[in-house]
């Protein structure tokens, strides 16, 4: 199952020239979420070919500009691109207030539905459940109401070898019990465990998205065992202060949060704009964490 | 004295690959105006080498997200990037409250101060007024409360015949009243004609913003006469009944206008963003106004 994210924006605060701020698609099983949708978000979809058609969820973690800014603007485009399948936006409660305002002084009615789910910055709380995944908030800690979100893959259903289905004469009829687990027993009374006629499929994924936050504990259990941990990394830890001061964390905190938490991969974003290249910042992180990739524009991870 | 736009969006409604929606900036005499702030204004303004530090007036025609919504981005901006200054916004009067709401639900309290001045949809009025210019709004029809902006250069003072005045021993602390046109009366009673010691300045230039609007004669005559008109286009002429019901103009009708209401120059923008390329829209305004020029992002256009 496709499982990959695509970044559309690292920058932190204000843009500055080739970095936009934050936003990303994830594409599960060819279903695109949306995570955060800043300034130029659409633009940045346009620029890496990714159709805002196909998105039906997006999460907002929190209302400073630099993560939400570009929703209305996207909004607007969906409706004059003729959308009319309703939408869904997990997100704080103010934000509804925010849209709703501002399509009621453009004399705008949009064509689909928008469905509000509102996140609780105080409680981890699965948001979001379909067949492929389930979505939890993060609470984190950047002083203002803001939440990460846990995307986790559903167990799959097994695998048919089908040399052996084939072998045992199996009706097309019972291939779903069988990915289900059960065992077959054929008409003579001969009995075929499951497991030789099935594989496991792959172990489920978890892809985790925290920021903005500073370093603090309290929500590493829940985030542990990412494949694919997205953490902020604001400064460099020369600015340690400066990034308690602003609740940030640093690149040297970020690998050891993913150290931590026992991430497989982790990826560093939302580069404070002082930094007009991203090599300190990556080899900060690899200090502790050796696994990190730098969350660049039109770049594509897969959670693997 | 310089005087010059600068397009840094050119997009109708919906931005697309290489278009951003409508905003520029006017120079005048090395003063930076805006007009207009759409989604991306401030990415735009970094790749076209726009000092948003050098902006103290910020015009918005109307409500649509087109036009307005990289407001709030750029104040967030100028505040992060240390701002003191203040600013000033010339509006209709629900984007303060828009502008507001988005500041108290990011906790920023900028650091500078935002005057308002408000527009009146229904009333041509001068709104700004200092040493280089003065700006009227421009009452458009475009369905929802729509001002277009008229800047017009004042008269400049007389500029000194060097030469003449050396000639003539004219001491320094005459130079003033001279560029106001006064003669000059000699110690020993020689009168020297004002227009013997000095030559008139540049004519003032007018630039004239109308976007967005249809065709509608009542703004014709305060448009008169424009060194440089721009003039939303955004249809071609056999979707005439497209533009009537969405309050838009075509590239002939902008033409038209500018040959009925005496433009020197032409530019025509607001493209909708079914046009990929724009040769069809320009050939269709010059049929009947040659001197007419596409508002192409980064270009920059002199008004003389």
């Amino acid at each position: 199952m496709k499982f990959e994210v695509t970044i559309l924006g690292s920058s932190s605060a204000t843009p500055i020239f080739n970095r936009n701020p934050t936003s990303q698609t994830l594409n599960i099983n060819e279903r695109l979420y949306l995570i955060d949708c800043a300034e130029g978000t659409q633009q940045q979809m346009l620029k890496f070919d990714v159709k805002a058609s196909r998105i039906d969820h997006i999460f907002i973690s929190h209302l400073h500009g630099d993560h939400y800014l570009g929703l209305v603007g996207l909004l607007s485009s969906m409706h004059l691109n003729g959308r009319k399948k309703s939408l869904k936006i997990y997100c704080p409660p103010q934000l509804k207030e925010i849209v709703d305002l501002q399509l009621k002084c453009s004399e705008t009615a949009l064509q689909y539905d928008v469905e509000y789910k509102f996140t609780n910055p105080d409680v981890a709380e699965v948001i979001l459940e379909n067949q492929d995944i389930t979505v939890e908030t993060i609470p984190l800690d950047h002083g203002i109401a803001c939440t990460g979100f846990l995307f986790r893959e559903k167990k799959r259903l097994r695998k048919l070898l089908k040399e052996k289905i084939e072998a045992a004469n199996i009706p097309v009829e019972y291939y779903s019990a069988l990915k289900k687990g059960a065992d077959y027993v054929a008409p003579d009374g001969t009995v075929y465990k499951n497991d030789t006629l099935t594989f496991d499929s792959d172990v489920p994924k978890c892809y985790v998205y925290c920021s903005d936050t500073q370093y603090n504990e309290k929500y590493f259990k829940q985030i542990s065992n990412a494949d694919l941990l997205y953490h902020e990394a604001t400064f460099l830890n020369n600015m340690l202060d400066r990034a308690n001061e602003t609740h940030h964390t640093t690149a040297l905190q970020a690998g050891e949060i993913a150290l931590k938490t026992n991430a497989k991969n982790l990826l560093i974003g939302h580069f404070s704009a002082r930094y007009k290249t991203l090599n300190e910042l990556l080899d900060e992180a690899r200090s502790v964490f050796p696994a990190t990739e730098l969350a660049i524009e039109g770049r594509v991870f897969g959670v693997e």
